[in-house]
């Protein structure tokens, strides 16, 4: 075998992660419906952002604990699916450490921290325009069959 | 002290626990926008349910994962704030067992597990109308200050 | 096909599981040196003891953390293994819901939530001897190659 | 005020953390007798080994769950206990990475992520004598009244 079909090359790895990434971004309508933003798509990898508006707001008047959750996820879900290997979340813990205003644009940022066969690990951080973190999220992928990015029927 | 002050009556709970879930659902846009409605609600306990709509799908064509936590999120919220004591959420984990697909009628149903001092613990059950599970949801809350019901200003 | 090849037997499921159960349990070094017991053992399901001896103690005086956590964690090990499918906990959450002192009596039951071809969901319950629950645990397992029982080299 | 009672000095923080690690790991029976040894203790930080010995072992052979979270939950304790301010474990969540084996020299190293008002967040890495990541585990922690170290009855 041709030693460069051995391993990918990082920045073959980052041109296919930016595709992915814009694959499945431009069919995602809850996260383009949320608002939110891709800043940065890498292997396993991504950053999100996304604005606090009034809609989103709970009985509380702070942002719904489930926005939050979902900027946290689709950054999760972006970096886990980067390698165009179809990936879906098993599971996910959140902790809230701060609440979320109208108003505040929230960075959601996903890091591999372990992938391991079809399972893996992503550590997401949300962190508010002051640098205040909001919430610290975990997820669990588990690997599918097929890719994500298929021609279109 | 008249017994009757002891501990609240069963159906004086129930009143209450409706009046704040109303009270709070009438504010919280976010569950409203995401055309939640609550089937029941008790001291510490409701049930909401959510139509998956097209625009809350993602990449790979099913309900974000992010829209599935919202609804138990919410349940989670108007279980936890029945009594009328302000209380937020400290952290949530969830376990996604099937898919929801667009059309589907999902089910949440949040259930007290504990409540000890100002922290309790809350499992929600989402399911959709063919009575599968969709997700399993556990909530940890802690209350701050206040009531939830306020005069307005 | 027969037809009692299509399902198991209930009553064979049991007899599998209480097998299963015991095979394990008699190499299961760490469960045995922390004194733990089996008490029920069925498909999907186990129930288990521990006494909570002075050497369990952490630096508060009461029981560790983590060995509340390894009595919950056998019974969901005995649980998700009790098909003789040799299975493996991906992860775990637990709730502390109040202290165990020395001398307690604690209790474990696991249940099956869910099994979805691989993975599947146990929620196990911690109680003392008053019935007052200790802990709340849901753990995730993942199914692995191999049978649980097998020939001895 | 003066200035230097405003905010402890980090060499002062230092030392206490010592101090009470120190002080709590000479009380904790649990950790002792599981062999745990501490490495290095800092205010929100600790750093703790154990050596996987047979009896340890589960019936598949491997170290039991429920030790290697014990060590990330003792390394999580001394974190969180630091200041001398008394703190107990109020939910946690592990993910298994690798199997620890007999022979294996576990490390744990707990990071404070977060500390708002009375609740903590701490992540632990268990590490493996090779670098392997074992586990991720991480601890919301509550402050209860009183300090760690108290004079002796």
């Amino acid at each position: 075998m041709h030693p460069s079909l051995k391993a990918p090359h990082p920045e073959n790895e980052a041109i296919l992660a930016e595709a992915v990434t814009g694959w499945m971004f431009s069919r995602d309508q809850a996260s383009q419906s949320l608002g939110m933003k891709i800043v940065e798509a890498g292997a396993g990898y991504a950053k999100l952002t996304m604005r606090v508006r009034a809609h989103m707001t709970n009985g509380h008047g702070i942002c719904h604990g489930g926005l939050v959750f979902s900027l946290a996820d689709s950054a999760f879900a972006f970096a886990c699916n980067s390698r165009n290997q179809k990936t879906v979340a098993a599971g996910c813990t959140i902790d809230f450490l701060a609440p979320a205003q109208v108003g505040d644009e929230l960075v959601a940022e996903a890091v591999e921290q372990s992938l391991n066969g079809r399972t893996g690990i992503y550590d997401v951080t949300v962190t508010n325009q002051n640098g205040k973190r909001v919430a610290l999220f975990r997820g669990r992928s588990q690997r599918v069959q097929g890719e994500v990015m298929t021609e279109e029927p």
